[in-house]
């Protein structure tokens, strides 16, 4: 089948790669849509330097090949990270951290930029009908987004700033307005904040104070000015990985009594009830053949993928 | 009057400091037992280079002198933070943190090593009929423990790991058995230790996991040590603070959904109704002369304190 390898250095576009089988609880996908994460960005940077394989982790397709006959012809979106079964972490719902857990596209197991994947079926969720799989495709980012409020209680009468202008910042800042927060943003140019007004007050300036500093920024120089934003006693949620090592002070933590919360993936099932009610706006992905990968990574549109 | 003065630098015991007046909102109260914190310590070894004045913040006594005639002759124990009354912070219920605040014996407010102290009405909580000064000494220490689950939900069927076995981590350790939680303590000798066991499981060695890691050492080291236990998507809670600084990686919180909470001060009513309850154990505190401030300062018992 096609696909695009990652070798540990760079990508290949490849025709000869082995298509998966279905497996005792694993199906296989026909992918229609595929989407370029920033994860996958700092893979070709270095970040997953041991990883093998077909790369790519954001998709929507159709199950071929089951053992569970009533999933064939699906259509599904798919949750990442696949969990040994057995250990504290997979027992107390938190599989996506089980220290044996493969991870689609990232870690020990191929990903969605190829024509097939093999999943776990109970990381796959079914697509409702009439969601169009080029809305359904941003299930996974839109998950990483409603993690936050899953992970700290937001009342929504505490100002909120959030840190970026990306992709993410895009899809938490509706998580956010559709709870009522009063939500101020903090990007780069007017430019990038222009699609940001519909949903939250918006600033270049760094100034302000506020009880919860979400850092969507993907940059190191995120943590300091959530610093500097957040009031005393106040919450620090952050978003982002990077290469880089960041250092934080404990003191300051301690002191202003500061809260400080890592969060990662999110719940797809309401990720999908919310696209399905059509209350997340979406900008058009940039969709290219899976052999036109160089053009694809270096897309300067809000969000780019693969049709195949 | 008589006091231990702070000039910068040491303690000295003078016996011509003015005595405090009281002033609108503002009482006077005679000491009457006031004991040695490890703040107390720590700012004599240089954590508060600024500070003059009299030391110490844990006290009891009785008010000799107010605008409000119904407080005169109360026996009463006393918060340290003084806020401005008018930000952010002292409007939400936050006026540990005002920017403007003064801390008594900290911070441009003096202490009560002292026969006389004043301090605003507002901070001043009644002490319970019945309850001996000797206990109501520990008000301040026992509130400090309180403010851990003041600050972060800890259900009781949750593993939970305290790092420290001194003074501090003995008001935690209770104020977690009450709640009926699982706790292990982590000591550096099992003498020191001895007494954590009526209340918790106890070790020396530096292994399992837990779901809370409380690090209450006093020690730049505790915060690596609750890295080591914390259970992925965990809580580690900071009460301590030190002359040292200290750093964190980022990244380690990000990836694995680690909670840092740093907690300072606590509240005084549930302390004092422990307290008036007699639900907590209390080592007997060594009492001196506070011309004899040296030898209490150097006392190895449990703790020790002034008696005036």
């Amino acid at each position: 089948m096609k696909g695009l390898y990652f070798d540990g250095k760079s990508l290949q576009y490849r025709t000869d790669l082995k298509k998966p089988r279905a497996a005792v609880g694993q199906s296989v996908i026909k992918v229609t849509h595929a989407a370029i994460c920033n994860t996958d960005k700092e893979i070709l940077k270095g970040y997953k330097p041991d990883f093998r394989g077909v790369l790519g982790h954001e998709f929507v397709g159709v199950v071929t090949d089951s053992l569970r006959p009533e999933l064939i012809g699906k259509t599904v979106v798919g949750e990442l990270n696949e969990g040994c079964g057995d250990c504290i972490y997979c027992l107390s719902g938190r599989e996506k951290h089980c220290e044996k857990r493969k991870v689609i596209g990232i870690h020990q197991k191929w990903g969605c930029f190829a024509e097939y994947l093999q999943i776990a079926d109970h990381l796959l969720h079914e697509v409702p009908s009439g969601l169009a799989p080029e809305t359904a495709v941003y299930t996974e980012s839109l998950a990483a987004a409603l993690e936050i409020p899953n992970s700290v209680h937001l009342p929504s009468n505490k100002a909120l700033a959030l840190l970026g202008d990306g992709k993410l910042a895009y899809m938490i800042v509706q998580v956010l307005a559709l709870m009522g927060i009063d939500v101020t943003v903090f990007g780069k140019t007017e430019q990038k904040l222009a699609a940001f007004k519909r949903f939250a007050k918006t600033t270049t300036e760094k100034v302000g104070q506020f009880e919860t500093v979400i850092d969507a920024t993907g940059s190191p120089s995120g943590i300091d000015l959530a610093q500097q934003l957040v009031r005393k006693r106040g919450n620090i949620i952050v978003k982002s990985t990077y290469a880089e090592n960041v250092t934080l002070d404990l003191s300051y933590f301690v002191i202003n009594e500061i809260r400080l919360t890592g969060t990662r993936c999110g719940p797809f099932e309401p990720a999908l009830n919310l696209l399905a009610r059509n209350l997340i706006d979406l900008q058009p992905i940039d969709f290219y053949d899976l052999s036109e990968y160089n053009k694809a990574f270096a897309s300067r549109r809000f969000k780019a993928g693969f049709k195949l």
